[in-house]
């Protein structure tokens, strides 16, 4: 768990060359002013779970670092828990690129997250 | 101080209808694993300085929030201090649109983030 | 048929509130230097797909605008046909977010397209 | 000149390791149904410029495609002429990436697209 991960929270159920999940309890914390969960908070938990699934999957010691990410916010989340779902839909051999749903407590799609990482 | 902003440690320099800068100081708790900055902090204060210049700008009491964010990381930062400085490229009734540059201390180009932020 | 959508030849499959499919023919004039399909080809059928669905699926005579597009580029088509599917994963109010799947003819994934499309 | 841009009409007015400048006449078939130039004129327009650009500073005979884009539309254009012009934000070995303002004939911003390119 890297420091980052356990400051905002971020608990990993699957990473693999098949699927990352993660979810993150939200509190006050995680918030920005207006109460909702914080933008930044989607991009923290697709980055961190599209890297180690990808490192996960390549395996060989190989390093994983974030390329490029593009975050869409579509549903404001205010309480309960954070989920992230996400595939990998492209598995080069330097770069994978997973698509992130992010949807709250009643499963509705609240961002999508597209995570390119360079694979070295 | 948004809950979150002040978690990862974000320092807000200026915030206006003409820029938005801010920065964090580089520990340990903004890494991820390899000991590099977390991807998600460049997002987390992209967005964060837009949201606050974009309504400090507006006024009116008007609320603004996360529309959509779009990352390249380009260099590392391992330590030292992370700088974020954003220009509006399009200041719309019903959106504004940043643009930041995201620095290491010697003033090297690290991540570029364009910010969409939504008026209500 | 709009113009441009013409000129580089786009034929819609379908069109409304579920889906957006289409295809282009691959000749010599959708393509850059090296012999590859242009990347703007992809863009472009996203685009012009999403706002003809979207306004179908909204009607009331209301206009759909592109509001952003990021696309990434997976694999190279050569020749055959390019399909783009997409479908809707935010139907607001004011904007409807597409996701696309550009594919070959043997239906590989060869890049995926994100657009925002605004109703006014 | 690739047939894509030719059909599109792209002139080319400088493109080097400093920068890449170009520009599209409008007229009835770059525009989609509305009257508005078409979108994926504008990431044709980076993309065939950020990947000329990135050739002619490289040399060596290496190939540059297109690696990915994020488009987004500020204000349409109607009539004149589209001018892009971009700048190197990154030289990287394996990529550069460029950032373009779209402008009008009266030198109004009307998009932004970042364009990612694979040096191979």
């Amino acid at each position: 768990m890297a420091p980052f991960d356990a400051l905002y929270g971020l608990q990993v159920d699957a990473a693999g060359g098949e699927e990352a999940r993660g979810r993150v309890e939200v509190s006050n914390r995680v918030k920005q002013p207006a109460g909702l969960v914080h933008g930044g908070i989607y991009a923290s938990m697709a980055e961190s779970l599209a890297t180690i699934a990808t490192a996960e999957a390549v395996g060989d010691g190989k390093a994983t670092v974030g390329y490029s990410s593009q975050t869409s916010f579509l549903r404001p989340i205010l309480e309960g828990t954070v989920h992230a779902a996400g595939r990998p839909r492209h598995r080069g051999r330097s770069t994978w690129v997973w698509e992130f749903d992010i949807t709250d407590d009643e499963g509705r799609l609240c961002a999508l997250v597209r995570m390119t990482v360079a694979v070295k």
